[in-house]
């Protein structure tokens, strides 16, 4: 068991701060607690029960064996309410602000002293907590028609930013990509990056993991952290505060200092870990490995019915160190003979707006051996291609490991076989570049 | 009147290979262009008449005076077709393909000959032709349902692939953003880029122009003809073909080559010319200058309710030289007697999770002075933030003629959101680095 499995997956919670009012943080958090699979201890003074949920008036009136505590009070009483967690609970996400991030260093340290005494691991402060809808855990103070929620899925998120987490998590249930884990550390005066990382390193239900941070607290136990999840599933880093303006910003908004980029960037590239330039990326990025393995490899072959938006696909995988090599030569034979005469036999292999389903399928057949990945672009306003298209590469799909990606333009056809597509395990993305960079990933380079 | 104002705003309309079937070719030109205003000449020697239109048999017997033929035979026929249309008809469009791309070099010169004889201004050979919504004008073979039309508006699209113009467009549809004129040029044997931007250099409708390009014919005059266009208003040019392999790609797919992808951007560059990296910063530059005027100046201000939004927007303005200067001392000391002592106030201003929709108004007053440009981030997951923020920006928005983008994410609210800031001519970006592009292209520097 890992030490942080109570923490994602606890038996308990308490709410320290809860309310009947459903405009009040606690009252969210109630209600988005509905559904967890375990036992909710109200604490307040101000109620004898909550929704037939039993109160109790106070942290030290707690039974012992809480897992997890919830602490939603005004910054300058939460080092007390931990203090009288000792001996009663493990873990304590503190959700309110007001702490180094506002220059209150000092009632920081008052917390973490209140933390190390109790022997309470604490999640922030100046956080949102954490989301595991396998248990239907989540601590968000987010009530559910101003944050939509992902479905269960295999990829999971953890952010230092509140924020930025929230607008990945909504971004991905967008997309239908579903998460196993989402977690916010805020100021991480206890619980950090590195522990959070090696948890999900050994959690099962995560296979591929988004990581967004400002700045990191020891530089050397967080780059071991994060080499020791690479090194288990994909790890896929956005730093933010890379220029000096955006590092002032980044302390004031979590009260650690960023750091200089350029160290922590070079530290990362010497060390094998991969960076993502900016917030999509962490999007097409999740979107790709939610659904594909990870495979090592350069070489892309590209099957168009749109030259233009072949030519940016090969554009955009250069730019990005991968190869488009010509096809072998007697496989561009057979296919001239399978093809009619005006179809562009190369890399990309043009099929131009006469083709038809079926040619996906045979250029595939043809060219499965010969390339490390495919990136299939089918726009949708011509008639050859239709919603049978989703079962062609489906069946290719399942008889290759190979990864496999699709551009689909916008149309509406375009909405229906990109759903498909999800079902066969082949992510569809927007513009020929995006689809390069989910190959990118894929195949473990830079995206 | 511009030269090509009857290419773009026919009186008439000659179909050649008109059809009653409606999956045809000439069936779907027909539907598409039910809502002309002019007068259609189906030609074809099937049919007398077809949808109450009385045909003409072939295209020698077509009226005087035709502005605008359109041509949907085989390749080789088309030659012989355009001479039967000299003393008859201005512009033909010709939408067959099998000329050059495919490798038929010398049927295509004998169309460029056959156009020079019978004094006919050719577009394409393989394009897709015009789209002028003001004039109900589509001579695109696509059904509706397989092609999204944009609404009419302000941008003007110029591609040399159709299945980018395609893409494009539907893009710009999804977006709600309006169109002035489309064209999509395919081989260009007459009619190329440099005359097709002269006239909507002096197009009223057209404010900003998105162009896609594979090739240049004449380098000079493609050149002049885009610094006299970048002159008149907006011009976004994204040249594809950047990489070797996209070069031979680019040249299978319209018969041109497309030339060192180095010297052509160099020459840009000097003179002035902007030039995009990829498709989606095409769809964000036309979000942005639809709405608003491109302004000079590098001094950015950025608005926010969540830290780490704000700080990746930081980053982004600085990769693309702008700046994000600190706020003035006496504006700072006023801000912070206005504001909760936890909001940090700096640039990025971090409004924080507290934030409600008066505050951004309140930043924006005492700031509107002090900065060239203005990025809201707001993000809908906090109570505070309503629908009311749209108004509030809105009016900032009329007092001003400086750039004001939004950042809204995705939830819910934000997609309501989105539509009401739009209503106020302020284009909202679902990632603030895409925010950030647009603030660069509204500050008329690279995207």
């Amino acid at each position: 068991m890992s030490p942080l499995d109570r923490l994602f997956a606890p038996r308990n919670i308490a709410i320290i701060g809860a309310s009947p009012r459903a405009d009040s943080l606690g009252g969210i958090l109630l209600h988005n607690l509905a559904g967890f699979r375990g036992d909710i201890y109200p604490v307040t003074p101000a109620h004898r029960e909550i929704g037939g949920l039993a109160c109790y008036p106070k942290p030290a009136a707690l039974p012992e064996g809480v897992d997890l505590a919830v602490i939603l009070r005004p910054a300058a009483d939460v080092p007390a309410i931990v203090a009288e967690l000792r001996n009663r609970c493990r873990f304590a996400i503190v959700v309110s602000a007001g702490f180094a991030e506002t220059g209150r260093g000092e009632l920081q340290e008052e917390l973490v002293q209140a933390g190390r005494d109790a022997g309470v691991r604490l999640l922030g402060p100046n956080c949102l907590g954490v989301f595991n809808p396998a248990r239907r855990l989540d601590t968000f103070f987010l009530p559910a028609d101003r944050m939509r929620r992902p479905r269960r899925g295999n990829v999971a998120v953890v952010s230092q930013s509140g924020a930025v987490l929230v607008s990945l998590l909504e971004a991905l249930a967008k997309m239908g990509v579903g998460v196993s884990r989402a977690v916010n550390y805020g100021n991480a005066v206890d619980l950090d990056a590195p522990e959070l990382y090696d948890y999900l390193a050994g959690d099962g239900e995560t296979t591929v993991v988004l990581a967004y941070l400002e700045s990191v607290g020891d530089g050397r136990r967080f780059i071991a952290a994060a080499r020791r999840l690479a090194g288990r599933k994909p790890l896929l880093l956005l730093k933010a505060g890379k220029e000096r303006s955006g590092q002032s910003a980044a302390f004031s908004h979590t009260g650690r200092l960023a750091g200089r980029y350029e160290v922590f960037s070079s530290i990362l590239r010497q060390t094998g870990l991969r960076e993502v330039g900016e917030f999509e990326e962490l999007l097409d990025g999740a979107h790709a490995l939610s659904m594909q393995r990870q495979v090592s490899g350069t070489r892309v072959c590209i099957i168009t019915n749109a030259g233009g938006a072949g030519v940016l696909a090969v554009d955009a995988c250069m730019r990005g160190g991968l190869e488009i090599p010509p096809l072998p030569r007697d496989v561009q034979e057979g296919l001239r003979l399978l093809f009619p005469p005006f179809y562009a036999v190369g890399n990309p292999l043009d099929l131009t707006g006469q083709v038809r389903d079926a040619d996906y399928g045979k250029a595939l057949v043809a060219l499965g051996d010969h390339y490390d990945a495919f990136l299939v672009i089918a726009l949708t306003g011509v008639a050859g291609v239709t919603l049978g298209l989703a079962d062609i590469l489906g069946r290719f799909k399942v008889e290759t490991s190979k990864p496999l990606v699709a551009h689909v333009a916008q149309g509406k056809l375009a909405g229906k076989l990109e759903t498909l597509l999800a079902k066969s395990g082949i992510p569809a993305f927007p513009t020929p570049e995006r689809a390069a960079r989910g190959i990118m990933l894929l195949l473990g380079g830079e995206g």
